[in-house]
């Protein structure tokens, strides 16, 4: 409290992010991070850009990278927008686009900085509860009555993993086509399917996508959003408005060089949901109910064990998990996958802490 | 135009940053970038951090950095919060410290990005004209009547150049308590004196610095705010509303390792206090009313010639300074110090301009 403080930030509540230890020799499975290392030409981008030129402001519209990521879906580049990590992307869109005279509706179970967002910009919403399965029914978003101002969902949805097919996305947008959906996809490169190719024909689209996971980028902040040019000047005067240059040349040309590196992108995403299965059934064998995931994480229960217990018996075993303490959802466990050695350890841990 | 848009997007008129042109060989005078690359410490440590690590998330809190702006300024690391890039530190400023019930003042001439971020934000404000010599005169920020709601200036001012001595920024904050200053020292390690000592004993100031002038570091999108405890709890909870890592791995890591190499620091600066004072002689035996600057540009004006004229001839020439068309200030030319190399440079192509 502070009699500094403009009025707004009495009333805030931030995100609170999954923790990042300063040990070292912890797995840590709680922030969905890649357990394989960026691209090698990733790096080489990044050192050649270790220069001299750091002196200089970076493009402040990211040409390059938008265009890489354009020609690698396909698209006009004047159809993406770059931002500082998905979160500055997803913050700019409730800024400019989710703000609307009606609410903006998305599942009760979702991504945890959604209503966060809403609370810096002053963005009603309301809470579309997911079905007992955990799954998101687009019939709950076509109820009639006064509808949603917008929408707003990951798919796959976290922390649950469970995807929506594509139909269904498809389904929705024709539905309600004065209704924007904003699709968050960080985790679709790990089994879902990008509704990319439907924003040439739904301008009421907006998809947006991260680095940070399936391109194991999380330490360089990247992330975007592809839409139709209405959509991303949108978010481009939100961004103008706010910073000129939020991505560095060290972070454009690392992200350019991903997009550019596809072998390797595509062989680590296939190790992890490899990983992903294995470990499902391990769990499932232990005894946990274990939600299908089309991302790199698992949402588990053990019918006989409490959450929070199970989560700080791992941890004094030096293994992280993510625990949320909230409704439906506080006896699941979000366990990200690591390397195979890594799922071995905690199956191994889980055995002892269930024996 | 768009029916999806926020209605605050249709209102927006987003700020424009100075040119990043693509071609090569131009002599660019135009961003107050330094001439000077960032120090070697500074490369091998980024260089350092090119490496697997990349997969995780930064440090949200950017510990390191802060203990690093701490330990160079002798100050708290609780008093230091931290940003990409220092219009985003200033966004958050504006946002969390600046909306206010009374309007914000700042300078008619100034730094251009202020009345953008209160389009964004929604903060009404007012203009306080400089003097006819382009100084800030703090008595008109203490005129009797309705005061301020808060305040924010540049010092050094930008475009003028010009330097608020310490003892009149002192005499503000004594003289209106109630009322936070945000002071935006973006250029003061080129001449000026900071007032971070200030902060401990008046909490009503918020001292905005960047790495991007001095600290030769444009590309890397870092800059930092210093206040007391309650001033950096606002924007802590602005920034983690709104973005968990704005900071990624190599930003950490070079803007730390910068504060640890401050030879190389103020021997850059020195270079181009010399350069600066070189070229405003020169300027002057040219015809030029130069303003007397304590940054790493000069603001000037040629009693002659039109000035976009002059900076039109000095494009096509490949010599690229700035010009704003905005009242009072239409007839100068803000020139950043460029090596003194390219400060020659400008001298020749003016005296043939000029002849």
């Amino acid at each position: 409290m502070s009699r500094f403080w403009s009025p707004l930030v009495h009333t805030l509540t931030p995100y609170v992010p999954g923790e990042q230890p300063k040990l070292a020799n912890l797995v840590k499975l709680n922030t969905n991070e890649n357990p394989y290392g960026p691209a090698p030409e990733v790096l080489t981008a990044i050192r050649g850009e270790a220069a001299d030129s750091l002196r200089l402001y970076p493009d402040p519209n990211a040409d390059r990278l938008k265009a890489a990521i354009a020609a690698y879906h396909g698209i006009p580049p004047g159809q993406v927008f770059v931002g500082n990590g998905s979160d500055e992307v997803l913050a700019h869109a409730f800024m400019g686009l989710l703000k609307q005279p009606r609410p903006l509706w998305f599942p009760d179970i979702t991504y945890s900085f959604y209503p966060v967002y809403c609370g810096l910009y002053g963005v009603d919403y309301a809470l579309v509860p997911l079905a007992e399965d955990f799954s998101i029914r687009v019939d709950d978003y076509l109820a009639p009555g006064e509808g949603p101002g917008a929408i707003i969902f990951p798919n796959p949805n976290a922390p649950t993993g469970r995807l929506l097919p594509l139909a269904e996305i498809e389904r929705l947008l024709a539905s309600r086509p004065d209704c924007l959906l904003v699709l968050d996809e960080a985790y679709v490169d790990f089994g879902g399917e990008s509704a990319i190719p439907l924003v040439a024909r739904h301008p009421n689209l907006l998809v947006v996508q991260t680095l940070s996971k399936s391109r194991s980028l999380a330490g360089l902040r990247v992330g975007f959003a592809v839409g139709q040019a209405d959509l991303i000047e949108a978010l481009e005067r939100v961004k103008n408005s706010f910073n000129s240059y939020p991505l560095d040349r060290l972070a454009i040309a690392g992200a350019a060089a991903s997009f550019e590196a596809d072998g390797y992108f595509r062989d680590t995403c296939a190790r992890v949901v490899a990983s992903r299965e294995w470990l499902g059934a391990e769990l499932t064998a232990l005894g946990f109910a274990v939600l299908p995931s089309a991302a790199n994480f698992v949402f588990v229960r053990h019918p006989g064990r409490d959450a929070a217990e199970l989560a700080a018996a791992l941890r004094s075993r030096g293994i992280i998990v993510r625990h949320f303490r909230l409704p439906r959802i506080d006896q699941h466990l979000r366990i990200s996958i690591g390397t195979r050695e890594e799922c071995q350890a905690l199956v191994s841990a889980l055995q002892e802490i269930l024996a």
